[in-house]
């Protein structure tokens, strides 16, 4: 029983009139009807020590890390960010810890103009539960839904720094060298979400999500929600010089279905793509074509030579595999 | 370090404007601006197993407890419950476990119609982090601050029912009766919240807050947020039967500092007491009034006979103390 069985047969219901809603359980964030003209966008993300992160990992990246998670949720809805909330389990009141931590939240929020509006502290494992809430104009929120046969398929920046990264931690990849390991790491431990580039894409793109759990998993959410199919030119993925120089040959294959990246997977029409592409180049953020949406079913990633590759039975499954 | 140090030291900074936050950090819930004419009222708790419930409650009540006391900080701002996330960490996706704990949680939620927007299942250690938001008219949520000298002090139902059933649970307190036993294990392990009592008490109460700590702490807050002090009558906390037969002498002192009974506590003035009254009793919700509001700082607590009593260094400190 995976997370999304889970997530389906125990936590999917309608919502009720109560809560406003016009998108629920099943997208990166729900999306709130509170006001005349203006959405709330919710999304929430738990960090467990031992599985999310190493326990070892130095308390500023933990800080920075869960606040991230939660912002590039809001990021891929095309929200601005307004305020979060913060439960956090923690084994005993360390302050060097907490030091640590609140400085590397709060440094990533007031970059974003976030606030902490509430919060709970108890004693536990390790855990940090972050909520955090956006706003749109009504109806402009953008879904994982709306991708439709002819779009393009774009990635913002690289892909598979952060998979590679922990396969580095772990000891069991390629060696790499101490400059890049240090950037490597920072993409892992302090990734930069997306925000002004998924605000950006608001009324362009038309489907989005962010990478967390690898393109192959992320980009068939989308497939799924839109009922559509995609196919992807495996050689078009973006990839950093880090990777290129430490795994040349399949780097590609690994950065599909490695997770973490925070980076934006979106698709747009033809007649939009112009003004995306902009729009994100005035942002100053590189971003990628990497295939495109067709009808059907699924999704086909092609090598060099046009030949389908068999893809792995993509994302990271929270009850399976060994702790990272 | 107490857990309030924590929140104070680390986690409490002035929201900035996209919070549009009329309220932030340090009341039972946040209070946001998101609309003309309507304000947000948001709250989390975090509930970790082996200190907020034994590791072997039935799943049923863990899921029913967990939003019962996300409900309760909503009842106690006055605001009418929206929706909810659901952040959880389980150590494995058990068919049975979460079957149990998804129908106490939806069974609460449908009882108050609150809705399910949005959540994170992760594996990790079980802990359970919930986010929920309600609504009020502008200006409405009655906050911990709105205390004045001469209002009057009042709790709903009965108090140091929850704190008895932990103690004769935990094997330290004296035996109850089979049938007291059941009773009050339903008051720890399925709280009711208050949520309609909450919100008759909109408009009336000075201020509100709920008791999840204990009268003497939560009454503590209300104290120090306004900058008054009280006067109560330890005779006139209201007891439960199964709590006067288990401990006939000192029953009032112990619920003076049990936690975990999630009734409201609110102070009124004389002028809306009547209404606040007929508000409750209309709902059918026994309150007792306890004492009064009075000029000055601290809690002061009188013995039948007049005399002052220690108060014990009161409510539950999360960082110290045996794991419950």
């Amino acid at each position: 029983m995976d997370e999304f069985a889970v997530i389906r047969d125990y936590f999917t219901r309608p919502p009720g009139p109560a809560a406003g809603a016009r998108v629920g359980v099943g997208d990166d964030a729900a999306v709130l009807i509170v006001a005349p003209g203006r959405e709330l966008v919710v999304t929430t993300d738990v960090l467990v020590a031992g599985r999310h992160f190493p326990v070892d990992t130095d308390p500023f990246s933990i800080g920075h890390k869960s606040l991230a998670v939660n912002l590039s949720d809001l990021a891929a809805m095309g929200a601005e960010p307004a305020w979060f909330t913060l439960g956090l389990a923690i084994p005993a009141a360390d302050p060097d810890w907490l030091s640590g931590f609140s400085r590397g939240l709060f440094q990533l929020a007031d970059r974003f103009g976030v606030s902490l509006v509430g919060g709970d502290t108890v004693s536990g494992p390790l855990t940090v539960a972050i909520q955090a809430a956006g706003t749109a104009p009504a109806g402009t929120a953008v879904l994982r839904r709306g991708a439709a046969p002819g779009d393009r398929i774009y990635v913002t920046g690289t892909v598979g720094d952060a998979g590679l990264a922990l396969a580095v931690l772990a000891g069991g990849a390629p060696a790499v060298s101490n400059g890049d390991l240090a950037w490597l790491r920072a993409r892992l431990e302090r990734p930069l979400p997306r925000v002004r580039e998924g605000i950006a894409l608001r009324g362009l793109a038309s489907a989005m999500i962010d990478v967390s759990d690898g393109v192959a998993a992320d980009l068939g959410h989308v497939l799924e929600a839109s009922g559509v199919a995609a196919r992807v030119q495996l050689e078009s993925l973006p990839l950093s010089d880090a990777v290129r120089r430490s795994t040349p040959r399949n780097a590609a294959a690994a950065a599909l279905c490695a997770g973490d990246d925070y980076e934006l997977c979106f698709t747009v029409a033809a007649t939009a793509e112009r003004r995306a592409l902009d729009a994100l180049c005035a942002l100053e953020c590189p971003c990628t074509r990497i295939g495109d949406i067709v009808a059907g079913a699924g999704l086909q990633v092609l090598d060099a030579q046009g030949r389908e590759l068999a893809v792995p039975r993509a994302g990271f499954d929270h009850f399976a595999g060994p702790a990272t």
